[in-house]
């Protein structure tokens, strides 16, 4: 997607160690009307399939996930990484390891809102190592419902996470998929 | 707002200790198509202040506070509860207690993305005690920005903070607001 690829140059600054911040737009102040394009997108590419619910994991993926549901006219769940108490115990509950944080996390969603009867469109802002999608479907395959794929505002391609789903047999759908970044010689994307 | 009293009644769950549970629609899984009416609300309540900023904080406030923004053409901004490496430490910083958990927790924004230039609402699921929006209030003091008021969707009316805020001259407009609360007797709200 040229206008997100562009946005990211304009906006986005890579910092040594393969981060690259994107605060202005995506996951701190959140670009509401470019959000909407980006959840048009998603429609696009996913129109076909029948899809009943929008899967995310807090906190950064929850808006584009909601304006992509908009879209789609169904509900988003998002699955919740910090214990809360307004959460019930009949769980769904996978492991996430989070190579930024150099920690471990559980991610649960009530059973309630997830059934054999729904087709998942997962969104999520990030794929790196792909740990957080491989976890949102070992939650989906829990509830027996049917994932359609994976719909990724920014790839980091360099890391072997869209690979490894692609592998799988899982269909990803990166708005913009980074090859190489540099503080020094900026970001380069392959299509 | 009628058709929220009614989805609180008919989804909403009362447990003792004044628990309400809206997962089903508000802050697990995100009923999308309904947030956008609440967005209309709120936008239809403060179209004629010059909002440029939503400001929310993380993660429940962040569906509502995306819905209202699309409505005005503005972005959202979400002060983060917890420390990650994305943050830069240029933040305006606030201590907010939680009597939910039981502690306090700092929330931050990056100083780059609010500034006195901006005329902002706050956007929250609920207000109880009004901490987390005092919290929010205080960050945007110290910024030099503006607030007109704060939009919540639930207000428990039988906790203080609407009252104190309300006392200190703060617009709030909350689109319902229970006055009393039981797992046996059900939810009553006031106007």
């Amino acid at each position: 997607m040229k206008a997100l690829e562009e946005k990211i140059c304009r906006e986005g600054k890579v910092y040594p160690g393969n981060v690259l911040k994107v605060g202005s737009f995506l996951n701190h102040q959140i670009d509401v009307p470019f959000m909407q394009q980006i959840g048009e997108e998603f429609h696009r590419l996913f129109q076909d399939e029948k899809i009943t619910k929008v899967l995310t994991i807090e906190t950064s993926g929850i808006p584009i996930a909601c304006m992509t549901a908009v879209c789609f006219n169904v509900p988003v769940l998002f699955a919740k990484k910090h214990q809360t108490k307004n959460l019930s115990d009949d769980c769904y509950c996978t492991e996430i390891m989070s190579y930024t944080h150099g920690n471990s996390y559980q991610a649960r969603i009530e059973k309630q809102y997830l059934s054999k009867d729904d087709t998942v469109l997962i969104i999520d802002d990030f794929l790196a190592n792909g740990c957080a999608l491989v976890g949102l479907m070992d939650l989906i395959e829990q509830a027996g419902a049917k994932c359609v794929g994976c719909g990724i505002v920014i790839e980091k391609a360099f890391q072997d996470g869209g690979q490894k789903l692609r592998e799988m047999g899982v269909r990803v759908e990166s708005l913009a998929r980074i090859i190489r970044m540099d503080p020094e010689t900026g970001i380069e994307f392959i299509d």
